[in-house]
């Protein structure tokens, strides 16, 4: 039942705010949505952050997910929007942070951890992690910083972590029921605890994510 | 009391494993240092890790801040570090990780949140928060993803958080009683709450982060 558009990031270089996903946004919330409510927790001010959503019309989740993640505990609403998304069919869209925390936990975001949420333990609405804003290793580089390779095989070093799905800038995963597909104009990249990651392009049949064990 | 040796990176861009600070560490450890406790937690495979230390015949501490913080709590390792350092004059070095652990709180390391630690409050030696591995902002760059200013701006919007002192890879932080200076290659930037960020260069004496009030 549950129906879930997952993007990578609100903002892609070269074009405007959800420019990227806005038909995919359309789509996603043309089926009976008269309203959508939008959870702009993630940035320190909400109202502006409200308006700028408003104005586009659309809803999403970006910003710092540390903050999101907690705010969404304080408010006790971790397991309401479990609830009315698997049970109700109500409709979820998340970029960025509102994507992480739709998954198990936010273990793998990219974010710095500003605030202390009382878990890292998230929604749940799909059985494994995301990274968002997946970035190739870049072999120019002169920093020596952990690459998001590294980062994502630091966390499969411990033990009974689920699958990683890396959505690069400008993809998002669209899952509708048991069925999940890899949307957008980039690939996405798995990463599985102690085997080769593999990449996959738009339009990519994802749903063995879905029931795969943890 | 005190004496700290907090360094940004253990490895340099085209030098090798701690060379870049490799004269202050043998200087900052001669004064009648026999033994020094490497603390392994970052890293997943302790007893490799530790062998590159004894190697290198020095101590550090780099990898990731979660996975360390967590053990030295699951150790009972924080109250003890903090006794033996700040009471009892034991030299503690860090680098990169054991860098963020020293001070007030993680919440401004770069690392992905693999692990839950109880808490986000660290060893606190010093009161104020530290960034290492500080980037500055790619104008070229065409990642969405938020550049380091912008993750520690967000920092400074929640009440009450402390200076953020963002060490650039190649420079360190010198602590001896109430005496604070930077060294190294490279500049640091200093961001307060509410107020323009400050560069400083090698040389300069940052004592009065010591006595800021948090």
């Amino acid at each position: 039942m549950r129906r879930l558009l997952l993007v990578s990031n609100s903002t892609l270089y070269g074009s405007g705010y959800l420019d990227h996903c806005e038909e995919n946004i359309r789509s996603f919330f043309s089926r009976d949505v008269k309203r959508v409510l939008f959870v702009p927790y993630a940035l320190h001010d909400r109202d502006e952050y409200a308006k700028i959503a408003r104005n586009k019309f659309q809803s999403l989740g970006g910003g710092n997910t540390f903050r999101l993640l907690k705010c969404l505990y304080d408010n006790k609403l971790v397991t309401e929007i479990r609830k009315r998304v698997l049970e109700e069919g109500v409709p979820y869209m998340g970029s960025s942070a509102g994507t992480n925390v739709a998954t198990i936990s936010i273990n793998t975001t990219n974010d710095m951890p500003i605030v202390f949420p009382p878990s890292f333990s998230a929604i749940g609405l799909v059985p494994f992690n995301i990274n968002p804003h997946y970035l190739d290793t870049d072999p120019n580089s002169r920093h020596m910083g952990e690459t998001r390779e590294q980062r994502i095989t630091q966390f499969h070093e411990e033990p009974g972590t689920p699958c990683v799905l890396g959505l690069r800038e400008g993809c998002m995963l669209l899952v509708e029921g048991d069925k999940a597909t890899l949307l957008g104009t980039t690939k996405a990249r798995l990463f599985m605890r102690g085997q080769p990651s593999v990449e996959y392009s738009p339009g990519s049949d994802l749903s063995f994510l879905l029931t795969a064990a943890q």
